[in-house]
């Protein structure tokens, strides 16, 4: 492979649910490689989409220790295959996975989870009923996408949950990279405005592309500056032995 | 993963080597995944870098056989990270490698090498001596990016090459494919009036994209039409079990 010639304009690729479909295509066989495409340009396809098939003694102990502390009803946002959702039905709790990828809630339904619905998390309210525990593993703290809207989020799940309620969330300390090109980036966002660890990412999956999203990583300062004032304490962090952390929040008063 | 939200424009990735920076970095134990765009959106991670590192014992039958042909002075066209020049070098064949990636060349001369320059396959000519044996493996039959560029490079090939020369071309036939994107594409390059085997791709590493660039995939009747009139012949196919194969070129009169 070498030699470039004619240029040309690149057509776009298809927007669509190319995040489900690389669910979809693992589970069926047909593709196992995750491609994220940052809005830098970067590209990064270090992930195994089996890795969203995994169970529990697959997983790192800080995230096996994580799950010990759900209980009651749970509430599983950005499910994607079912994993953590199978773990708690097969331990005996109720659990209701959301996921804004229609073919992720297909491959969820495909695998026995029970109660699984097509639905973002900013579509959540107490129409689901009261929740004990919320999950936001698989690094979906990312899932509040910002500063402003996590806090929002937070204020907002405080009303769908007990009073003994904990929130199980997952995230990465961004900072914890040597990497020039996340570096980079760092100093991109905080030029715009945005957190370091506010990645603005998108999905590829054959000819399809989700659209540009954002996903947040946070340090341990970072969380709890965003908990604060929300209704919400950060209980304990469960670490690992690199950057990915586990907060665990609980209510505040 | 899930939830859209904010569009964003996407900034371009760097232009650059990323087809030697992706041998680089999996050279170096940094990453180990290709990921190859077509200009119709479609992405591809199938494949793992490591394969540009393999030994004999690890290529497919037809490969092998096909190497056994090589004999006296050889051209490695697209070296890549120079695989099939140290098979030839261990097997007392002179060899040049050429890759038009400044990036493969080092990692070939740090492999070891022995003649290995950066040069594209249009900068060939007689200045670099007479050849008894030309390589164009790991498909690279593709370098010749499209039909007339074919027929013209093969002439000059002509000029290049001794009468006893053989030229070993690998491709793979485009039509063996039941996959739904490629036979759009296929169409699309027909209408457009291309071969419909004739892939512009590019390669993404990290930040980094190469230029677009032409990669042509041929039928075996596409091969044998390519070649007429430009003083080779196909003396005999090595079939492997799957789309692809390599020609075997001789010198035709």
């Amino acid at each position: 492979m070498a030699a470039s010639r004619h240029a040309s304009r690149a057509r776009r690729p298809v927007p669509g649910d190319a995040y489900g479909l690389e669910l979809l295509d693992c589970y069926e066989g047909r593709g196992r490689y995750e491609v994220v495409e940052r809005d830098d340009g970067y590209i990064d396809t270090g992930g195994d989409v089996l890795f969203y098939f995994g169970t529990f003694p697959a997983w790192p102990a800080h995230v096996q220790e994580a799950l010990r502390a759900a209980h009651g009803r749970v509430l599983d946002i950005g499910c994607g295959a079912g994993r953590h959702a199978l773990y708690c039905q097969e331990n005996g709790l109720p659990v209701v996975g959301i996921d804004n990828s229609p073919l992720a809630v297909e491959v969820c339904r495909r695998r026995g989870v029970q109660d699984v619905r097509c639905m973002s998390i900013t579509q959540l309210s107490r129409r689901l009923g009261v929740f004990d525990t919320i999950l936001m593993l698989g690094n979906n703290f990312g899932l509040f996408g910002g500063y402003r809207r996590a806090k929002w989020l937070l204020r907002r799940f405080g009303g769908m949950t007990s009073d003994g309620a904990i929130l199980i969330a997952e995230t990465m300390d961004p900072y914890q990279t040597d990497n020039p090109d996340h570096l980079a980036y760092h100093e991109l966002n905080r030029r715009r405005g945005r957190m370091s660890g506010q990645v603005r990412i998108r999905i590829r999956t054959r000819a399809v592309t989700t659209a540009w999203f954002d996903y947040l990583f946070v340090s341990r300062p970072e969380m709890e500056d965003i908990v604060a004032g929300t209704g919400w304490r950060v209980q304990r962090y469960l670490n690992s032995s690199g950057p990915g952390y586990v907060a665990l929040l609980e209510k505040d008063g």
